[in-house]
């Protein structure tokens, strides 16, 4: 039975406003490794950055008819994360969409599926990632979910979970981690900003992360030409 | 035998003027969701749009002797259409033969295969559709057709056909419905933009397209967290 | 045994600057049509080229330890080549990495693997050549080889050699051979900067090449329509 | 803190019982077209067929420790279900897990990555559905979890959630779903049975489905070849 | 407008006929290496080989509606050709639609999509080339046309065309032109046959073709490999 | 140049014969996990285990002459190992070249590229392993290289490496290291019978290697259902 859930808990503002700064790569570093979407995912235009928290929408294939009940659900601060029900690569939302979203304050869209009117989301700098830009249409037949916990490339996402995408891809942090997730991505990224400064100075990642005696002892030898 | 046609029938230009500002996702719906060539057709540049009338060549793989012959029968307001017969990412095409096209008044190129000099591509701005960007030289030593129907991307193109492609990919209209398909492309548009001012002010696409009454009667239940 | 060989010989310095100006296509079509690597190595931003001596470096598959030891290998005027042992998408190399081997005037960067901080890259405009953008972290738990010759998207890659990189791919030039192919790619670019200019002024490839007889003799028929 | 849950609820073995002789096609449409892992879930040796509870197992890519902690929590009636927690086609299992599972009772494996030692695999008829056949090895470094919630290609599969598996594909059935779907699933065996029979003597879909009337309601026109 | 076109011309059965024991390679080279579908196209068993007359038959992407309509046209002596309008994987055809058609003398399917039954197919011997083999089922919703020119895995096939199918792939001939290649094919069994059985006895092709002055004129050079 | 050389230094037969029943697995363990070909290496038929010396042929695309060039060059006990210079699935290779083969003893054939005539292989029993299947044909019009070393499939590959090849994958291992590889994969397979053993009587993997203590000095935690 296809349901819309109205009510959903998100991820607590304060929080998310935290990760407007930080990189796909620190949170996904920061919260072990994990939560990344498939590789596939590309950002229709870049530079893109943004942060918020998910409305979820599952879509039969070919029909995009749940993103305009999705839409209805979608208030300041989310993004919109559609996932077909099997291998799509159909055109499902385009710049009247786009429109609507960002006129409830909607940050971006992440669909693992196709997108269109490419041209004209640029021109709006409406953020989107998707699997594929494709002007196939799409019909409006097949019910399907909104907020109910769906697969997305790969990675199960929950309505009001975090979600940070920028050019290298899509991190999803569930809703109860995302507060430390955001502490130890901030640790993260101090400790980079210092070794930034120290690498661009010269000094060597095998000094400056203590490198060279584990190598040693696992084994590297270094040697001339003559001795290979 | 190989065959060079000499004089195609094109679509008028005055119906190919029409579509300038038409969008592959419009043309592709206002002709019943057909014409699409595959998604993996990609600009070699964006933003990029161009409408035109189809030559056709069908090239051997990994020869690209064909197109020289292609560029003669190529004149202002076409669209060069190139497929080999079977599959091949080498770089056909570059900037010399854009340069050929250019001074022959050619809106550019879609071609089935790579194509290289993508950087000067760039900077000529001559418009690229293709499947892939490739340094790899091709050869000349066998014969294709030029301007006989082929296959390109999983579409019939045949010559004199209208052809449109934009940041979504490309789209083939037959030349005896490129008039018919304008009309309605133009009515699509029309009615797109009163929607989208709609849209931007806050008008949900439930309410505008209503929606509501079909998504009912389909059995859509709208529920609290709590009843799940 | 994984070892680091310290004293490499490279293409000569002056051979390498000649090739600042001259485009993958032509240096590939220069050598014979051999040394390019796999269509799927492409530039994180574009327009970009550059031209350097190879360091290469073999990783594990998700383990970017070894980039860090290789850094150290690299001087002014390298570029850093890493290939993996088997198949990854992995991010393994970053704008940290990227600053470390600025510092050391290093040209680029060609991996036959992912990297991430996209934006960062593009920004500090330090050229990428890579298989995929991806955020996914990598261990550093494995021990590789660097300065050994390598097998790098389909072609073999000796520390040393010449890489040449734009918008069109990579190919690689070996040692030895690098200042005959100078030679021939700069006798290539004269003569198509004469042929750019004919063809710009309408005169077309089927003269300037001389095709005609050939075409003929193969068989190639031209006709009119109604003689189909 | 990666973790081993030791004591699932498995979905009750007489239901389990029941798919035995149930096609994964079947399964898929009697829980209403959804369940079914990606296309790439092939098996190694064709036929086979297997209905089981899910043992679930996320692993590192190329590591394959933790399929070693799983097998001890597998029992009787068990399908192994393994999902890397990115892209991965090492071989991660091969003939000696496969005698261990064996030895246990269970019923098959379901990866979504590669397994060696196929020719063992076939001659012992020890089911199993992967992503690839590769001879790569992987290593016993990183801990993941066992029975915990894990997407496997595509799909989120729980601890003691049903798996059928065929030739067609591998589907999921949630746990407390399984009961209704076997009723479902039997309902339509047993329609299908009926039309196997008036089909092979000849009726046509058409008439059996009585589809000619709705047919026509939409328009399509049976045309002489000399109309059109 | 959807339409079924009824009395299609269809290529001579005794033509037909002589195709029987044709392999898919004789064919296409027999007609100048043309006519092959994409290399995507794999049979479900092998070995399998037939040679039939198209009926064609096009369908909406995850809909197999207009299969039930193709198969009332279908005759003995046919094989029905199927195409989506857009990129699908989903299991169209299953045993049930081969019971139908095999009562029909059907020879078998052609698909640029998916199938399911895989394991009855085979049991029932029922030959069927495609893209894939998924359980994912389709809907009855949506129109398409029977016994148009369609474009299928990348090439032409009209109703009536040869089609010949077997463990290499598909080739679709033209009607008019089956004859013709029924004798050329036949001509170049009758040579191979000859060849065969010289190569067998140890004479090489360097020889049986007369391969050595021509490779000496391109400048192969044999040498030992001291002299490198 | 394209040069043939004619007097390769071929792995010891005596060694090779060692071989003859070592798994592809195995031996890329026994080297230290590399070696392996790409994954897209696939059997035509399953099962096959061969283990040869290589003859190395490099090819154009979409060309097999070379092929025949480097028949006359392979003995006894060879497995003829063909690379494209760059992408190509045509079918390179029939059931005319592997009469010759066999007739001259040879063990398979490994090509990175299409195969055609894959009944008449499967008949014969003569094992190919490629990356496609394709009735596409091929022209003979460029020279390559015969007996040099070549990059196939990702691994490079010098004439008289030892090559072995299973349903799982093909190996190289290089001549000089063939004696220690065959030692340490006899080793391997020695341990792995008395554990096969072990396993198949019930005792555990984790107790068969003492994971225990690792895997919980690492952390692992086992848990109730009821702690999660």
């Amino acid at each position: 039975m296809p349901v819309v859930v109205t009510d959903i808990e998100r991820t607590d503002e304060a929080i998310v406003a935290g990760f407007a700064t930080i990189a796909v790569a620190t949170v996904h570093e920061a919260q072990g490794r994990k939560g990344l979407l498939a590789s596939h995912m590309r950002p229709v235009y870049r530079p893109a950055h943004i942060a918020g928290t998910a409305v979820t929408c599952s879509v039969a294939p070919g029909d995009n008819w749940m993103i305009h009940v999705a839409v209805e659900q979608c208030r300041s601060g989310d993004i919109l994360v559609v996932a077909p029900t099997s291998f799509c690569e159909d055109g499902y939302f385009g710049d009247l969409l786009a429109t609507s979203l960002r006129a409830r304050g909607v940050k971006g869209l992440v669909i693992d599926a196709g997108v269109r009117d490419a041209a004209d989301l640029t021109e709006m700098q409406f953020p989107v990632w998707s699997r594929a830009i494709f002007a196939q249409g799409t019909v409006k037949e097949t019910l399907g979910d909104v907020n109910v916990p769906i697969v997305c490339a790969g990675q199960l996402i929950s309505p009001g979970d975090l979600v940070v995408a920028d050019d290298d891809g899509v991190v999803v942090v569930h809703r109860d981690e995302a507060s430390d997730v955001l502490k130890k991505s901030r640790k993260r990224m101090e400790e980079e900003a210092g070794k930034r400064e120290k690498l661009a100075s010269g000094v060597l990642g095998l000094d400056l992360y203590n490198m060279r005696p584990r190598l040693a002892e696992k084994g590297l030898k270094y040697i001339k030409r003559a001795d290979q």
